[in-house]
């Protein structure tokens, strides 16, 4: 068995089993023993269950970055078509997890927004982030002519975003992309699309 | 303290406490505690939490069932109009929670998903309930040349539904309704205008 040394560890291992089981599932005792490290270790470097929760967020996002950022700033594509190719990403490896666990943001969002606001805000913040990542975007093809200037591209960031993760739970539900295909069709060869 | 008598209490204080709380998060011992119930009457009803999900289910879509009937088949609205109402009676049910809570199906659908089949499958048959519903609508609407009549109106309604859902989770993590007043927005001032 793996053995767990440090802080970050714990977290990746903590990550994995929350996106599988979702925050509530998730015992510490769960985590402890599928990370082979004593008992005491978890309480040394989380004060609580809720600041873990924060520390897998930040990781979650930190890996985020990671897939979407080359993307974003890929200067070889039109600005639409890496916004389109960002979820295409996002789409593949959920359908590399057979349509399953979904998106860390979402799935917190869900479960602990009505009772933990410090969870809440940093869901909030993250959620933010990529909104305006993505209306910078949208901004460049408004002012390429790409899509229509006459939207605020704030407003449709947050929309498109929140479409996905809408596409990203029904598709969870059905075990099929096919919503998600469906999410990228509708909006980038029709809603989108210049007349 | 109210005297629960018979199944059907119990899953109605049940429903309230898992759209508060969530699955997972939700002992049997609070239900039971909340309805004022023997700790043994739970399992005279129910031979398993998993089914006692599969119960809240049931009267989460009947009561859904009796919010959007009367929408649907207002037949002084036109189709399409009746189609944007539904959403907005649903809005205005989540900020009457102030923006808490959210949709059983979306709720329970990204919690269970993954892990209890049954689950699963109820939630599936229920979106896909809905979604046969509303296409009945859009179909009519494209009869009507009110919406553009190259799509299909099923994957529309799939879309509708999915990108509602993920409206409503980005309202519940903003707790503002402005992403869902959005969703109303895009869809039926644009996205779905005939140009």
């Amino acid at each position: 068995m793996k053995r767990i040394h440090n802080k970050e560890d714990i977290v990746q291992v903590g990550l994995d089993i929350v996106l599988s089981r979702g925050f509530n599932a998730t015992g510490v005792e769960a985590i402890l023993k599928q990370a082979n490290i004593p008992k005491g270790s978890f309480y040394n470097f989380f004060s609580s269950k809720e600041e873990f929760a924060l520390a897998i967020i930040d990781k979650f996002v930190a890996d985020r970055v990671e897939t979407l950022y080359p993307i974003f700033s890929d200067e070889s594509l039109l600005p639409l078509e890496r916004v389109k190719r960002s979820f295409e990403a996002l789409i593949a490896d959920f359908e590399g997890n057979d349509c399953s666990k979904g998106c860390l943001l979402g799935n917190l969002g869900q479960e602990m927004s009505d009772h933990f606001e410090n969870v809440r805000q940093r869901l909030e913040q993250a959620l933010q982030s990529w909104t305006i990542g993505l209306s910078g975007l949208l901004l460049q093809a408004q002012s390429e002519h790409t899509i229509s200037a006459d939207m605020d591209a704030e407003m449709l960031a947050e929309n498109l975003i929140a479409s996905f993760q809408g596409a990203l739970l029904r598709s969870k539900v059905k075990k099929s992309s096919e919503p998600l295909r469906n999410f990228i069709h509708f909006y980038f060869d029709r809603f989108l699309a210049r007349k």
